[in-house]
């Protein structure tokens, strides 16, 4: 491909860009593919020759498309949003182009200095205490794993890391029966062990119970085991409970335990003054994670870390060969140390980019409509006659299930399940489900960046609509 | 920002990124930014209102862009190259605007099953033995630690992952003192502790000894110390060494170690006929990762992870919380259950673009081409009269160093340094380092995807001038 080639059918792409973003609804929310599809349509053999770009182009628009469930779809209210924005991607057209490999601060000092800066203006914006120092990771995984590191060495006079994890004392580590499951894997790859995961008790708002926490602690330290870390939650996968992050954090200081919390979806929610409740206590953390590229418009991979010790920090996470030595050493950070990745992409480009074009102002702006069509839809759906709503709902996740009268009471849950399932299938309406003291959940998340009040009563209707055609069928059809 | 504001906005950047990468030469190499420039110039507090783009973009070019060391340049030859090329570029364009978060095969079937393919591809491409199957990481570090994550649990019967790592016997992990230093640190972060990671000593050629390798691990089995794992590496970071892979995996059968294959640099080289011989024994392995972001045109982060029992791969790596199960579950791959973060990037389709655009044998072509100006280079430098090569050259990395006639040899080092120093210093070209039996070696790497003869040559010609300018100033002006 020549420069003008490249020139060409780059202008191309945006035009198809331009016009996809500007109307993601012309696609099912959700791809309707089968299992295999896309695997039995592409060739088993790599070309040997080079193939025209519009050939690729094309097979991208045919093949690939059919195979995409649309994350920027404003009808797409599963999981938890990954949003993007225009700014975003504008900047991760720029991060590609440059293609800079940010290991170091010399082999890309702009990048470390941005990093450095749009993590302290995030660090100012969402109000966290001084005293914490912010690196971008990839996902909160990578960042509460590294957390878990920094735990486990700090309990053990880095014997991980050195001399090896045997004849250590078992660590402890805990969450609640809410906490997302990152943290059950994290604990698991950091040779931890699952036997050493307690998932406390939470109260029937969902928030892990403090009282159960400090008596597993005790109980832990009679059996001679070492309380490592505790994750606390503000705003669980689940339900988005915010646990109490003030009482934890007393009871981790109480006992030397380091204090990790996962605000990984809600993080980006205080930004907004009536939301900082949520953070009341995090001077007490020694770690925390929120993404960006969650409810903050900045493409997926944008994990915002905040760690107090960097000292620490990179001590267990670092070794310092001979080729990546360099003149500015110990004057600059180089995040490879701060994660666990050697390679680093020009990630802070795209959050420097997007904080600037809304604005901070900007960003609350979006932030509360998302929340308030959050309240629209849970008056609705707690209006309904036969619907229940199932877990408090402070920001934009909504908790709910139907309980149709015409059904038995144990047929609920099947009932609720082939609900997702035929709203998923519709092409319509994307959600996700939970399960919650046994009951099958439906989530919805209003977060996608450009939802409007009509996409929500659009998803109302076609749940709506399934349901009572579920209810017109014979149970048996079920 | 509106869909038009955005479509304005997105073509003006196509004109810029197309005549970036047509000329990145007008830029210098490496970034002349001293530490705290950009810092100090940017404001620390994030904008309240919005900005418009014109501004940000002008920011960019002004502020950023200085600060950038260009890995696209022609005359990047330090480290091993993060290249990149028009239809990676393409894709990645794409990529952003669908912001699909490709953790199940349910949020994008088309990213996994398209990752599948790509794959297989890969593995076609490069002759590997049968049994392998590939999934895409971030990067070389990522695909090392989960390799030994593997190996950890395999080795205990997952006493790491569920009942915690104490009371087992210590692990060990064996590596050469050429070995890249993410196998060290993967030992640290994996709990086995760097007391359990054995160097091996090295031949002249500075690759891995076998007969040193069987007998560390005799010793270690006498001390009742587990033997986990070994990593041969085809391609050392410090002189692309290429150890012997299958006399090394005859060891590792014999003593049931897992061996992992770390050909970060030199993979992509296996597509080469003339190179195949470097993979000889890979069927003894049991995983292995190459970067198609280091030497095959595919922008960072894309690292082609391989491994032969993927069911082990799921054990080590996943759990399974009611969130995220799907009806496709157990029909499909889930790749977040190979790899440690759950969100993933839709990284496949650039491997797609290029792997198409360019066709196999078109990057055989780059390959080959880009190897013989490492031929032309290292011929040069062996006819200087004051040089000298200190590492077999297979590939395309040269490693040498200036012995002036004109300097003591106890101050050849700081000479070399010093050439370094202000070769980089010119922005005309980027080079590395690395120590040698203690000799201070410059590392000069032809694989940039548009390096030219003309380059080279120019390289050389720098190299030669700022030697020559060194030489010419007494001794203690160094």
């Amino acid at each position: 491909m020549s420069p003008e080639e490249f020139r060409k059918n780059a202008h191309e792409l945006v035009d198809w860009m331009a016009d996809y973003l500007a109307n993601p609804e012309k696609f099912p929310v959700k791809s309707q593919l089968q299992p295999g599809d896309l695997l039995n349509a592409l060739p088993a053999h790599p070309p040997e020759k080079s193939e025209p770009d519009s050939q690729i182009f094309a097979d991208f628009k045919d093949q690939i498309m059919p195979g995409i469930s649309h994350w920027q779809h404003p009808m797409f209210m599963a999981y938890f949003p990954a949003n993007s924005s225009y700014p975003s991607v504008l900047a991760e057209m720029l991060t590609a182009t440059l293609g800079a490999q940010c290991m170091l601060w010399e082999t890309s000092p702009a990048a470390t200095e941005l990093e450095q800066v749009v993590m302290t203006w995030l660090a100012e914006m969402t109000g966290l205490p001084d005293g914490f120092h912010g690196v971008i990771q990839d996902s909160a995984s990578s960042s509460t794993l590294i957390a878990l590191m920094c735990a486990r060495e700090k309990a053990t006079g880095f014997r991980f890391n050195e001399e090896g994890s045997n004849q250590v004392h078992p660590l402890v580590v805990y969450g609640s029966t809410q906490t997302h499951s990152s943290i059950e894997k994290a604990v698991k790859l950091a040779g931890i062990g699952r036997a050493g995961y307690r998932q406390i008790a939470v109260k029937p708002d969902f928030t892990l119970d403090p009282e159960a926490l400090e008596a597993a602690i005790r109980e832990d330290i009679r059996n001679r085991k070492i309380p490592c870390a505790v994750v606390a939650t503000i705003g669980t996968t689940g339900t988005t409970a915010i646990d109490p992050v003030r009482e934890i954090g007393e009871i981790c200081r109480r006992h030397g335990v380091w204090l990790h919390v996962d605000a990984a979806y809600a993080g980006s929610a205080l930004v907004l003054p009536e939301f900082r409740w949520m953070g009341d206590g995090l001077e007490l953390a020694d770690s925390l994670v929120f993404n960006p590229h969650k409810w903050m418009f900045t493409n997926f991979d944008c994990s915002a870390f905040f760690i107090k010790d960097t000292n620490h920090l990179v001590n267990v996470m670092s070794v310092l060969p001979e080729y990546l030595r360099t003149q500015s050493h110990g004057k600059v950070n180089n995040y490879s140390d701060w994660s666990i990745q050697l390679g680093r992409r020009f990630r802070a480009l795209k959050l420097w980019w997007v904080i600037r074009s809304f604005g901070v102002d900007g960003i609350r702006e979006k932030l509360r409509f998302h929340i308030n069509l959050a309240r629209l839809a849970e008056r609705t759906i707690r209006n309904w006659s036969d619907s229940e709503i199932l877990a408090p709902s402070h920001l934009n996740l909504i908790c709910f299930r139907f309980r149709p009268a015409e059904r038995h009471e144990t047929d609920w849950n099947s009932f609720n399940e082939e609900i997702l399932k035929r709203v998923n299938a519709s092409g319509k309406l994307y959600l996700s489900h939970t399960r919650l003291n046994g009951i099958f959940t439906l989530r919805m998340v209003i977060g996608q960046t450009n939802v409007t009040e009509d996409n929500v009563n659009s998803a109302l209707d076609t749940l709506m609509q399934v349901k009572n055609q579920i209810n017109s069928e014979p149970p048996n059809r079920k």
